[in-house]
């Protein structure tokens, strides 16, 4: 059965793939470096996909909140420790967030299922 | 010698303590909230802070960016690793971050000489 | 028979009902704090739902203006009221705001139906 | 068979002529503040609309996404340039701007394909 | 003795009159219109000005702040008034509108002195 | 004699020749992506010059709109075209810009002066 991670990861796909066909050497390169902006380095992977959650919520975007949650939960981060990172994000960026905390929170529920049902 | 990061902590205090004297519960409560939000608890302060910065610098708030880095260098955060929050944000929020990302650099860099001035 | 204000109201409770569930202490009090920061003081809690909604519509958060209008419509504001509101935030916010004054005026419509069929 | 930009311009029409209908002249001025800013002028129409796209990109509205691009297509403004100035917009909003650059190539495409079934 | 605030406003109406002299249909309306936005109408000016000042402080713009200010205490508006708006704006736009709401306290404070001295 | 924008751009260069001693690739390829969305392309340099700078003045940051006002009246562009290019950014992002504006008008007079004093 199919829910909305499994739209939004099927919609992710196909379009990167119609993205990938697009011949502008700028796109292609900031899509490389927003990669490589997350890969093992100084800070783990695992520290930098919270980094980007964190900044995800404070600016609101709910594809980038469910890409960076996937990442986490794969990452190893366990549920206090996420929640943790809501906090900071709720705090920094103020109610406005809370209709974001909502989906992030549905989220992390969505992504654990899918772990347990592997 | 004082530098802008003195006068910046030195309004920051000044206004902090005009600020403790209005007689609002929800200010007040607010203000604990935040600085609740960074105590060590399922993630430790340090990493809170990092948080911290890189909300800051997606939502472009020089005064937020200085007072975390300060919070950072004193968590112990190397160079090397606050640069590659750097470029998470950096990435996340794309050029018009450059200018705080100058501010940023420059803050650090005062915050080092301070140290090694102690 | 159902619409989207509906729906948007039973899925703001189960998720409401799902973050209480959360052992997280600033999570809990932020929430708190964001009723708290609308109820009768200094201002009369009516007028702190039309700022909550001005907030809203400049942020351009849709379900932040929905529960606002909600609130506005209970609180006894009139719709000339309210399209005065929804002015100020056009005017500040800019046409960026349009898509959301859309959906402010369709919800706003929604709420008087409501309020009749009751 | 309708798609989902024939589902947005016919709700964006709808509420045109709902908000139309409302007696509020700050409102309807704005209205018209905002269509003549695309007018020719000292810059042609097209070159605005270019502006008014890149402008949406970076602020992330969807909606506006979609208005600005159909009418950067109806003035003529060709696939590869469009990719230029999407590319200036994720340079400057940064990844935060990806989810809505998929929506503008998926927008264009159909777009496209609308014009060619004309 | 000239303060920040005197300064602010000897800026702001020199480049209004630079403004003045810019021929541009589109622009001398948009000031025309977002004056007009503050007048009496269904609601009075003094609770526009209030939500004019909220959704600056949300915005995080410290000139609109001070003009919102200035325009709220001339409006009548009480200290413990304005705070109660102060905590909207904090709550709903998080711990990255404290440097704006410490600007926002000085501000009011500058300003009421203002009065005084009169 | 020297003005904000010849600090500006003392400042600018100064923290540039920082950054660049920096070993981190992401933040070096970063900067090279920018400098090099604005070469000529499908679209030509000047043009995207002015969208860099509208795409600055909705999101409202005083640096980015000097570096690309300066850039626009390099590549040619009159005043009463970037009026325009102002006026669009004015109705999109609404009156929060006018604080920006002013900065703008006041920026395009100085380097119009250097340009004339050459």
């Amino acid at each position: 059965m199919s829910d909305r991670l499994d739209e939004f990861q099927a919609y992710r796909e196909r379009m990167n793939a119609r993205m990938a066909e697009i011949d502008h050497l700028g796109l292609k390169r900031f899509i490389n470096l927003d990669t490589a902006a997350y890969a093992d380095g100084a800070l783990p992977a695992r520290q930098k996909e919270m980094l980007g959650l964190v900044a995800s919520m404070v600016l609101r975007c709910n594809d980038c909140i469910d890409y960076h949650i996937l990442q986490c939960v794969d990452a190893g981060w366990k549920e206090e420790e996420l929640y943790e990172a809501f906090n900071v994000a709720l705090v920094v960026g103020g109610s406005i967030v809370i209709p974001h905390l909502r989906h992030a929170v549905e989220t992390l529920d969505l992504a654990r299922r899918k772990e347990i049902a592997k």
